[in-house]
């Protein structure tokens, strides 16, 4: 046993298939619509790609392979993401965008037998959308998942929910959310939280309005949801009572990785038009790219990108190996998130006025790509995490040595 | 004479009125219209801003007292104009927005008495706008003036423009251009260009669409303007000719600092809103105020602001006696542009998930902020003009001491 | 009144004598010795330089004119001193170098008639050196004073002072000792603290070892100091008891500040043998000067000078305004600091290897200045207290609305 | 086959091996001599600390099995380097410090049998030391080798070579030298270099002062060396004539990630040093460590330290797989060189004043690390090639979409 970097051969024509069904068929439609997905079609446009995804053999690559889904493991995961997210609406085509990729993850994990049946095999076929409805204004649950303050009390035959979220990602038009809510203790408690799935359009459940943040390349929205005495019977708990903080580090280690490889493709994007830009463009009695400065924004990214892609392939390695990784995604995500940034900003900088234009994907790129640094943990709280863990460790070290 | 760095008293009062008069009167109407100047009515909201400044005593505070403004130097203006950009409409209610306020700066440095009567007077009473037009798409005139493209040409009684230009501010609804075009020489020659004064409307000069651009603030759009075969009589041509890019300097280094100004207030206010927020909301066990992490983006904020500050006074005494102050206003603009872009990055960030949704200011800043990195000459071009003279003084030196 | 930023005339000669005086006097025995004061003689190296200096009309331009000095404000001192600077050994050979500089502005203002007489005026005359024993050794004061615990303790005719410092600059050959300690309250306590005068070489005080730091160019090195029931006479009591806390920061500001101008100085010069170097060095097809990632430095060292040098004024004329200026030095310090050490390290970049030999002066400067960022405050100490004066300014402001 | 991370067991222990004899056995003598090669035995304790090694089972991990080594692949090399490189002085008890490292690498891919014989083994069993003679004062070979000026002019029976090199490391006490020289075209010329071996003492052969650089743990120093018509007989040339260049990439990249690793151990160690420091000391009302400020900068140390294995493990890997991996070396090497330093700063700065004192390692792993930003090439030059190859791909997709 050796290290390995390269994939099996069917993975990397795979990561081919999707780079070209991407920049052929998807790439196009998001640029005739400035990435307004609303503009572009909504859940009419999704259900266009997505069997054009299905036609290109690129379909559904994270599902398990008994919901039709191609099975890869997260270290593959990584470069087809990737190669799907140089269009901001190419996960969507195939069905690995965000909330429902980590929800057939989460699903896989721990939904019953019967549950698998009416949830996920749907949400990985694509016939269905989902949300996961855990972040609530303040002072509930945000950065700090513990301030959870919507509420599930039993009833007999199940549960009543109620509660107030927020920036819940595809919610209009979702079929089912997944909610978050407490079953015991108290808000600032580290435990007590259990998961729970409902279908839309129950009695109570209300989508609100969509916020109207930067971006716009999410299907669904990121919408205000309330739940008014909504009745969840028990065998729509999901997995154990009290446990939903547990599950949900099965859904957010993952899910922070895959966000890393969706945007890791649009910040490449952004990149190469840019690079391309310079490369014939002149001024100052040269060609732009010849500039010292516009080459030292062109290597910068390049080891951004090359970084980002390096921490991430550590981080879905020891996913697949089977450990929790919290400490790797954090250092991924973190990271990645704040290079992605780093990458747009530069490209944005490098085509000058028509960076800033939206006669060019760079100034939507640049609206897409700033959140990621705020949702899946902000830089502060996951760097707060590492800290604490090494100086835990430290601190067990220097113990130890006593 | 010692060093004193204390406004007249009188100034102190017009920036305490410029104050009040902003945060009551203009930012309610910004933050209603998510700072979205068209939708909040445009020239028609235009009128009535300066109208009700005219009431509060802090109209045109930069015009010549001769045309009903206040005179303030820059040194003056630079407190004045931060006050007044603490709303993104605020510098066009004391119509010192850009491009008119640098316009009236270089009529009234330039234009004959004839001009200034015609032009200069209504611009400097808020009766009129007006646009700056030097910027063509590629290979004319962008971070490198010098590629100018457009051109004059002699006929019978005047001149005959030819050219296209874009991201002209203003245009659509401007009652007069300033023109940029080459009388002499060929792209890429530092000389050989003059300026031209037209009003809007005469045949073969079209105003096209707008750029679609991050920012929405600014009246009359960032434009596609053309000039077709435009007649411009003799009369009209503003100072001498060829002597275009000498004027320009006249115009570019104040112009950068008026900039400077405006925005700083803009970002001092996305900072004010994140501290007031994390001065007030708990989480992770305390005030989020109180938490390193935040502190540290504060603490950044409050030394951006304070050496932007300082930069700024430095480089508008420099003017104010009497110099060109290149040197001192491209240090000032390009520190000013990047810091400014990090305090409202870190506003941002301070507030989570509600910094990126248009529920509060920070998302519209955020937008609105980052052109200025790229307008007035991109952090790169600043730079390399810094550097150069600092190399050619160094060889000055060692030639010297030869 | 309005702004002005031009010195007087006087203050601009003298400037310009200490630029003279300091490259054609004091550089070259600096750059001899590679910046080791001790190797360069120490004590007879600085009457020599003090005798010089006294010659050139520069000497003790901080001092009193009463005590023989030039009376210099700080705004004035922040040109004069730069100069001094531009060498590691010219501010001693003016006899501005801590931490006799800052006594005397101490002594200035606080000691009685009998104290000054005898300790200040020897030391504005150069003909004594002194030291400023406040740091101790964990847990005592470092970064946080309030830590205190050498303590002074009431005996007959006056104090018994017992406590262990280190980092003690100058202590080495001191005449006398200006010593920090509790006289009340326990440490952590903000209150407390007293200062006393006391010659070197009583009973009970002892100079330990010098503290092998970076930096080499500090006359009298970073001592430990001991006081083991050291007698302090009433009559030898600075200022009033308990109020030691307080008369610090009247040191301090001004401490901040003239160590950023001393430090300015000689990043300066750094930076200047740089831009030189590359002026007339080639590679790469050309002079290194022209290549963009060169000019980005040169341009970052150029902005990092002016900024450092505008922050530093304003704070200065706070503190000649009457006002402590508790903010302004605390952000004028933590960006020079930084700013500072970027200047330098940019420079030695510029020069490649020869840039991390002692061949050229710029190892010895990136040894000399790295300190500075954690003396007279670490940068997260001052983050911390620019930080807290903005939350509880918000928080007020707050309280007030309501 | 799949994506694997994880060492083979053998490498794992030997990894641990190394860990465990570095921090017994290596490191203590390095904190006795503050990391002063020279002052803690030189050569003598080299022989020493390489019998304890062999003891140990960890010695020559790299070196060819048939030459008394380990066999190491360059992926399984990173996490053995990195262990010693824990202390400045465990490379050299490896036999893994730089040149010889890099020389033993060059000699088994390029020298022929009988010169491996005589030069390769003795090396590889640690009987003899090397220099690596390529780096010459301006204007000849420094960051742009091309400029190379040494010459070699055949003579009969073999060449002289006349020249002039600097900073050669090990140069003092070397017994053989790999001397880089011009056998045609000029200066500026990217071709026309040919390697020779020769024995130290040979007439014409001199080795000068040693330069005083930041850093003292090399051993012999880094050297000018003067080459006075000294004779190479045609069997000691390496390789082939006028293929210099060729060889020196076969070096260059392995070169660039051994230093790497050695360097991230002693990053490493300094990171540890700071948190084992933080997690215990107290000030400000808490656990240093628990402060934000300082938890940032715990966590950019943990992502930086993670970032710079996992892109030193790609590049790693890619020579290992055969190719000359020259962007994945320049891009491993840029952010290393630069996080490392990034790391040892925060570290310095998490201890304050004992950080710039030699009562810690801290100040000396702030010297030692400095030049390595500078050494294998500039950051600027690293970048500016990583820079150039995506300005040339570009071209080319734009040229092939034509």
């Amino acid at each position: 046993m050796s290290i390995n970097l390269a994939h099996a051969d069917d993975v990397t024509a795979l990561a081919e298939r999707t780079k070209a069904f991407t920049k052929t068929v998807v790439l196009p439609i998001e640029d005739e619509y400035d990435g307004d997905i609303s503009a572009a079609g909504g859940d009419e446009l999704r259900v266009d790609l997505q069997s054009a995804a299905r036609d290109a053999g690129v379909f559904a690559p994270h599902a398990p392979v008994e919901y039709g889904g191609l099975g890869l493991n997260m270290a593959e995961r990584a470069t087809v993401f990737e190669e799907a997210g140089y269009s901001l609406f190419g996960p969507l085509a195939l069905n690995i965008a965000a909330p429902d990729e980590g929800n057939v993850h989460l699903l896989a994990h721990i939904a019953s037998a019967e549950q698998k049946e009416r949830y996920l095999a749907p949400l990985a076929r694509g016939e269905a959308r989902s949300a996961f409805a855990m972040t609530e204004p303040a002072p509930g649950a945000g950065s700090d998942p513990s301030a959870l303050r919507s509420r599930a009390t039993q009833v007999p035959g199940g549960w009543k929910i109620n509660g107030r979220k927020h920036f819940i990602t595809g919610a209009d038009g979702a079929a089912f959310f997944i909610i978050f809510a407490r079953t015991s203790g108290e808000p600032g408690d580290r435990g007590g939280a259990t998961m729970f799935l409902s279908p839309a359009g129950v009695p109570g459940l209300t989508v609100g309005r969509h916020l109207n943040t930067l971006d716009r390349a999410m299907i669904g929205g990121h919408c205000e949801v309330n739940f008014d005495d909504v009745f969840v019977p028990d065998v729509r708990v999901l997995g154990e009572v009290d446990q939903g903080f547990a599950y949900a580090q099965v859904r957010l280690g993952p899910a922070r990785m895959t966000h890393v490889m969706r945007w890791l493709g649009a910040a490449r994007r952004g990149h190469e038009l840019a690079v391309a830009h310079v490369a014939e463009r002149s001024g100052f009695g040269g060609r732009l790219g010849d500039l010292g400065m516009i080459q030292k924004m062109i290597a910068d990214n390049e080891i951004d990108i090359a970084a980002t892609r390096a921490l991430l392939i550590r981080a879905c390695w020891e996913l697949d190996e089977g450990g929790h990784a919290s400490n790797a995604t954090s250092i991924a995500k973190t990271f990645a998130a704040e290079a992605i940034f780093r990458i747009v900003d530069n490209a944005v900088q490098m085509f000058g006025g028509l960076g800033v234009s939206a006669d060019l994907p760079l100034s939507r790129l640049f609206r897409e790509v700033r959140p990621f640094r705020i949702y899946d943990g902000p830089s502060e709280v996951h760097r707060w995490a590492i800290a604490k863990r090494a100086v835990s460790d430290a601190r067990r070290t220097l113990e130890e040595a006593r």
